[in-house]
Formats: C-alpha cells, structure tokens, sequence
C-alpha cells in the first residue's frame, strides 16, 4: 500500500466505525501531515482518494468532511453464539440449500453464486474454449501436484495487492476455497480438537469441522468489525483451541471487513497463544474498497496462517479453481491435498492463469466491485422497505451478500419452506451455527443485476415474513 | 453376460489357473453341453470366442486344444506382508515420485500414466473445446452436488458392462479416482480402525490410510488370483478391520484379475464380518478379455460394496473425472464429498459425457486394449531380455502397468536413484507397502507405443540391476 493509501485507509477505517460521523469536519491537511510527518501533497493525495470513493466532500475555504450516505437502517447486534465448544449440527439445513439450486424455476436469493453474465467474463470464455487446442497433451496429463506453475505464479502476483509477498512454490492449487479449507482444517488438526470460528460463519467450514470430528467454538463476532478478540482471548485461554478459522474480509455472511489494527492483535493472539489461523480470504478481491484490504497473512511472520481462497466468487465457481498458502504447514497440506484429490483438472487451471496474464482479471474485478456496491444499496434499500419494521441489516463492505436479521421470534426455517411454494430460496441463519442459532436471521444473495423479478420476490420474502410474525403473536 | 459367454469365461478361468495347460485337449463339445445342459450351438460359439481371444486352437477332427502361448516368465511368489495393522510410512517417497514426473527429459517409466496420444482421443479435446461455447453460463455454475446429471446417465450406463444395475442417482462424480477412494475410506472408518488391502496395494488408498489416522493390515495376495481369502478370514477374525480396501481388476501394481468365484467369497466374508468393501476399478475397462471383467459390486446385495472409479486411466488424468458408487454408505460419502471439494469442475464432466454419449469410449477402449495387451507382451519379453536372471515378472490381465520381483538383495530405492541420472524413473516396490517391504519389487509403466528409446531404457534398468547384484555379491 502507498503512502496515501494508508492515510486514507486510516481515515476510512476511523469513519466506518463512527469516530467521524456523516458531516462531521475531518482533521485539516496541515494537521495530517504533522501528525504522520508526512507531505502536504501525500495527504491531498489521500483526501482525493476519499472523494473517489465518496466517503469524504470537499467544502470550498473550509475543509474536508465526511459525506453524508444514505440513511442505513440498524445493524444486526453483536452476536452471541453457545459459550462452549459444541459438535457441528445442520447437515440436512445445508444438503438442502445445495440440492434447492438445482431445481430449476427456483429464485435461488439463499445461495452463493457471483454474477457470470458478465460481459468481463467473456475472455474467461475464450480462453477455455481455446486451451484444449493451445495446451494440447498437457491439458490431458495429470497436473503437478502443487498445482500449474502458470496459475501459481499469477497467484502470487495477485498476493502482492493484499499485501503478500508469495513465492509460487509457497502456494497449492485446490479444487475451489472448499478443498483449501478442508485440507488446512485436516493440516493442523486431530479428531476431538477445538476450532474456534467466527459466528455466524460460513456453514462449508463449518460441515467440515463436523466431518473431520472436530468441535466449533463460536465466537460472538461484531457485524462492522468482526470476531470479538476480547471473547477470543477467553476462549483461548479456557478452551484446548488449535485453530482460528475466520474471513475477515468481506465476511460471508455478515459483510464486515475486519480492521487493521484488529487483525494484527488478533495475530498477537495466535502467537500467544501457539495457535494457527485459517484465513480465508475468497471475497477479499470483492472489496469495495480500494485498494483492497490487507490479509492477516500479510502481517504473519511465522508462517502461522494458512491463507485459503479460490476465483469462486470473483470468476465463476464452475471451474473449481482455489488456492492455498499453507505457510509453515505446506507438508502436512501437500499430503492432504495428495489424498484427496490428487491433482486438480488442468484445463480450467490454464484458463484463469491465461485470463488473469492477459489483464482480464484486474478489469473484471474492477467492474464487479462497482456493480455489487450498487446493487448492495438497491438490495438494501427493498429490504428495509419491504422486511418487517424493526429488520436489522448488515451492511456489507465488499462480495454481494446480505444479513438480515428478523424482529421477535420469526424463524427463517420455517419462513424458507413457505417461501419454497411460492418459487424463492433463501439462506436460513441456523446454517451459519454450530448448533443451529440465528433461527431468526437469513443471508440473502444481491450478485444478480437488481431487476423487478427479485424486487417482487424481496417483497414476497418480506410479506411472508410479516404474515409469519402476526401469527406468532395471535398465538401468543 | 450372455450364456455362451459364461461358458467361454469359466474355460478360460480355467485355462489362467492351469487346469489346463498349453497343449492339453479341452472338454469336447458334446461332454460341455451335457455338463451344463446347453445347446451344442451355444458350445460352439464359446469356443469360437476362446478362439478370437487366442486362447484355444481347433484341430480338425480332434476337438479344441490350448493355444501354446509363448513361454512366459515366472511369476512373483504370493506376498508376505507384515501379520499385524501397521502405521503407513512411506510419503518421502511417493512423494519423490509424483514431483519426479513433473521434470523434464525424464522417462517416467514408473508413473501411471496412459497413452493421451492416441487418435481415438480426438474427439474428446474437441468436445471440451467446444463445451464452453455450448453449454454457456452452465459451464461456469456450481455443478450440482452429486455431479452432472448427463456423466450419472453414461456412467450407470457403462455400469452394465460389469453386470451392475445402476441408477443414477446412485452414483456421486468425483475429482478423480483418488477422491472417490478417499471420501470412501472416510465415510466407512474413524480414526484409528484397521483397513484391510491387498498386497502390494496402490500408494494412494495407502497414503490415504496414512492421513486419515488409520492402519493398514496388509493381507498375501497371490499375483494370478489376488487376495488371499484364507489369510483375509484369519485377519479379520483376529483384528478390528472395518473395510476391505481392494483393487480386483486388473490391479496396480500386479496385473492380476481376482476370479469370479474368489469375488463371491470375498462378499460372503464381508457380509459374515460386517464389513464394507471399497472396491477401485478405475483399470477394470482396460481389461483385455471381452467382455469386461464382472465388479464385486455387481455381486453385492446389501449395499456393502463402494466402488470407486475415474476415467484417469481410459481416458486422460488430467481431467480429474471420477465417481463412486457408495450402496448404503450414500450419505455419509455426500457429506464427505461437500466438505472435501463441493463441487467437481463442470465442463471437463460435460465433455466426458459427450464424448461417451457420442460412442467415442466405446471405441477407444477397444483400441486402447488391444495396443495394451501388445504392449505388455512386448514388455515382457524386454524385461525377461534385460533384467538379471532369476526375475520374476507379473503378467497383467489388462492396463499398462508391469510388475517385476527382482532376485537376491536386490534395492529397488538404491536402483532408482542410480537410474534417475541416466534419465529414467521406475517406480520403487515400497512405495505400495505400509511399511516399506517390496524392496526388491519395482513398477514399470507400457502405456506408451514400445519403441527403441523405451527398449533403451529397460536395458538401462536391468543392467544397472545387475551391476547392482554383482556388488552386493562382492561385497557378501
Ligand atoms: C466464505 C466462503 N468460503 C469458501 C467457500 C467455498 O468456495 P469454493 O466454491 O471456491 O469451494 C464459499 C462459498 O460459498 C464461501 O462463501
Ligand atoms: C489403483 C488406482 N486407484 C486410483 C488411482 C487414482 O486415480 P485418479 O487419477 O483418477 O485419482 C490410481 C492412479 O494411479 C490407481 O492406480
């Protein structure tokens, strides 16, 4: 990150979590440039910067402030998940959001798919019809282990935007973020270990901690600045915990993207306390943000953190293209990856390797990152007119994921099967919890280009919603 | 299979266990039609088939004889592994294997690669060139689940050939062979259980015994009929073995082909012990009788048999298709497959579904078989030419892997490190062991057309054997 970057991202991050609010006077030119030591021209840059990303305002004679956006309802509270280490439950919840995608006529707003009808997506297109012929027997071979030197080294390239300095060698090619998570897991632990996680968090770890005997220990995480290091550091000190397994960034389902100085004492903590971090990173190119957010991995000097991440959301999730940089656990990761699948396909892994060299990548994301901040605030603003009063929502800073969380006693479970009749999926909250909490939250997906068809069946979500709720207190 | 294939298949069993040896007159047509109250006609044309498959001649008004083969090779002695479940070691060294094909100008005589030149492969490149234009957004989309529904049709279709009745929905596509077997062995064992397999047995399953916190009985398996049943019942008998881990067609690395009768009573063990079985057929269509070779599956009543396949060796590894059949066991291996990768890459499964729909396998199995069966004579007599006397040497049923028992003290480890500097690979008997035993065994690939360079590199190997032997001689 520049010089001005780093002014400005300071400036965001002080702004996001409130110490500036909407019309607030930020601090004069002169002052920042004393306060870092640093050249008027740097903190011009800054504020410039700012304004691009229309979080700041210049004032004529007067200054910079903060500008003011657009009335955002209230945020989900801060979670509070079991105080205990618990077993995985769900699997049914999760098999039948999985298996609800495939039947067609479904409104799938539960699900986790990017938009691929992007016009920026045609190279990608091209560039795997053409493989079979350019690559020839090599397309056919089993790949080398760690995965195609091509996509590795682009791999690494990218690194350096989240401020990693990444070697090829120090990276292994997995059949999408799942496989990278799940090899990590198996990496640095044994059956009866405790992961802690993120809560709510994305339910694919959490199967795996259940598949591989593991016990989640949730942690209450705030929904503008993450897991709760306070709440993390009790655990630790309590718990036989091995590892922490977040995504910090762009957070699925919440949408908070974790600050700097949180990642770097979350960090501290993991040292402390001997323990690895499994970061997984897949929404961070989908940063609203720019330039994007830093991973934990940047930070890391022992080589504790496994940074897990694929092109699922930021490509197309059909080609089963993720990565890991396992850090100082790349043997243990290279065998698990071994007995798991082996090798991953070798045409698909060429084709993003070829689309990422040609400067495809960089348009694409460029191109993504604003349509889904727009449809954020499209998807948010027919939430809170159509969900019932009282709705908390998240607010997310990058990928196309929303959290709602439902007033009373509505449950999501119940709502998503009568939703069902009438054509829409969405994502129940008890999916994102060990042991089935957030009953009263749901995920809903805005990747698609915000159109009548998902205004009515945001309305319909929230009618029913409503009607579910009446009932609940003529009941009661 | 049809009648006049049964009787054919049960002559020619009895021809491969030497009740009937070369030269020896066969049954005569009358006495076979009475023995099995079947049609003279339905004799003649088992008989014919014996003849199209050169293993029977007739003599005029004489009846039908054993068709002399060229005198072959003796074949390695029944294994003798460890007696008791042991820890899998070995990794260094399968690891060493899989990087080394990774390096140029070497000849991976050890790897198990097959022919990705032949022509009938034509159609399949084009049909993944050409599968991102047709099959559009689809291509990039999250496959469902189980797998493409167009690979489930083909794949229960073929199932026939090897007399299963599968559905569909039955089957679970995989990333290669490697994960089927491995999201088996996890979803019939716990940690610390005992896999029982045979002997010497695929480093792969073996690694995956490894990783997975499980041990490895490894039962004596006899080159011509397999496993050993005898040594299997006292095995389970005596230990806690919770599945069968076995590879009964034309198996890696010793080529046989476990009779139909030893497959039943592998079944009826498994049934009297409760215990499942997870089968690999991933070489079973390159069989080089016709038809194909029945599955244990296709034996299997209840469910206890998981067969694990991928069209790594008929088709070309890299596009990582795979599949598993799971019987009773469909749940557990569905979660184990969402944990482990979600989803398999979409068009490579697509392509492959085309290609068999299209009747392209079909045809390149009979081609590939024919060259195989070729090649492995060609093979045979090279090694027999080259190595030092006193080698035994396997004779493989179908596939392209050769496995040969040098005499003495004899390192194959030490051999292939002498060899990696003259440019050539093999593959090193411990490598398919728990514990490091086939030392003197090594694995020799003939997938690709034999010609004067492979010729060159047998002799490399069998004189730097020999050099090997006369030193360790001079030094006893
Ligand atoms: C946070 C998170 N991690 C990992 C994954 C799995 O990604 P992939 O499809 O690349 O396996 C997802 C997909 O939904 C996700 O949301
Ligand atoms: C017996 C056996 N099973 C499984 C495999 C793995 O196959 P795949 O490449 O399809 O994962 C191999 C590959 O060498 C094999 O020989």
């Amino acid at each position: 990150m520049k010089l001005y970057e780093q002014v400005a991202d300071e400036l965001r991050q002080r702004i996001d979590r409130g110490y500036y609010r909407c019309g607030d006077r930020l601090p004069s030119i002169r002052s920042l440039s004393r306060e870092h030591g640093i050249s008027i021209a740097t903190v011009q840059e800054a504020y410039r910067l700012l304004e691009d990303q229309g979080l700041a305002e210049a004032r004529p004679k007067s200054g910079y402030y903060v500008r003011p956006r657009p009335a955002t309802p209230a945020m989900p509270a801060i979670s509070r998940p079991a105080q205990r280490p618990l077993e995985v439950s769900q699997w049914e919840q999760v098999l039948d959001l999985l298996c609800a995608s495939e039947q067609p006529g479904i409104l799938a707003l539960g699900r986790g798919m990017p938009d691929i009808d992007a016009p920026s997506l045609k190279p990608l297109q091209r560039a795997l019809a053409s493989g079979p012929g350019t690559s020839g027997h090599r397309g056919l071979a089993y790949d080398s282990l760690r995965g195609s030197q091509e996509l590795r080294q682009q791999v690494a390239r990218l690194g350096v935007d989240s401020g990693c300095r990444l070697h090829p060698d120090d990276i292994v090619v997995t059949t999408g973020c799942q496989e990278a998570l799940s090899i990590s897991l198996r990496a640095v632990t044994r059956p009866g270990d405790v992961v802690a996680v993120d809560s709510p968090s994305f339910y694919g770890t959490m199967q795996a901690i259940k598949a591989f005997g593991l016990k989640a220990m949730e942690i209450p995480t705030d929904p503008v600045t993450g897991i709760s290091l306070d709440a993390l550091e009790l655990a630790l000190e309590k718990w036989p915990i091995r590892v922490i397994q977040i995504t910090p960034t762009c957070n699925n389902p919440l949408g908070y993207t974790m600050p700097d100085d949180h990642r770097r004492q979350l960090l501290s903590l993991a040292q402390r306390f001997d323990v690895a971090i499994i970061e997984d990173d897949i929404y961070g190119d989908l940063s609203y943000a720019f330039p994007r957010p830093r991973t934990i991995k940047s930070f890391d000097s022992d080589g504790r953190v496994l940074l897990c991440s694929s092109f699922s959301k930021t490509l197309a999730p059909g080609l089963r293209v993720g990565w890991v940089a396992p850090g100082r656990y790349g043997e243990q990761v290279l065998h698990m990856k071994y007995v798991g699948t082996a090798a991953c396909a070798t045409l698909p892994q060429l084709a993003v390797a070829d689309f990422i060299a040609e400067g495809h990548y960089e348009r694409h994301l460029r191109r993504m990152r604003a349509q889904y901040q727009q449809s954020r605030d499209q998807m948010i603003a027919w939430v809170e007119r159509h969900f019932p009063a009282g709705t908390r929502i998240s607010y997310p800073q990058g990928g196309f994921l929303l959290w709602a969380e439902l007033p009373g006693d509505a449950d999501s479970i119940r709502l998503n099967e009568r939703l069902l009749a009438q054509g829409i999926r969405i994502g129940p909250g008890p999916l994102f919890s060990a042991s089935g909490k957030y009953r009263n939250c749901l995920r809903l997906n805005y990747s698609d280009k915000p159109d009548a068809r998902i205004e009515a069946a945001v309305r319909k979500v929230g009618e029913e919603a409503t009607r579910m709720l009446l009932e609940l207190n003529r009941v009661a």
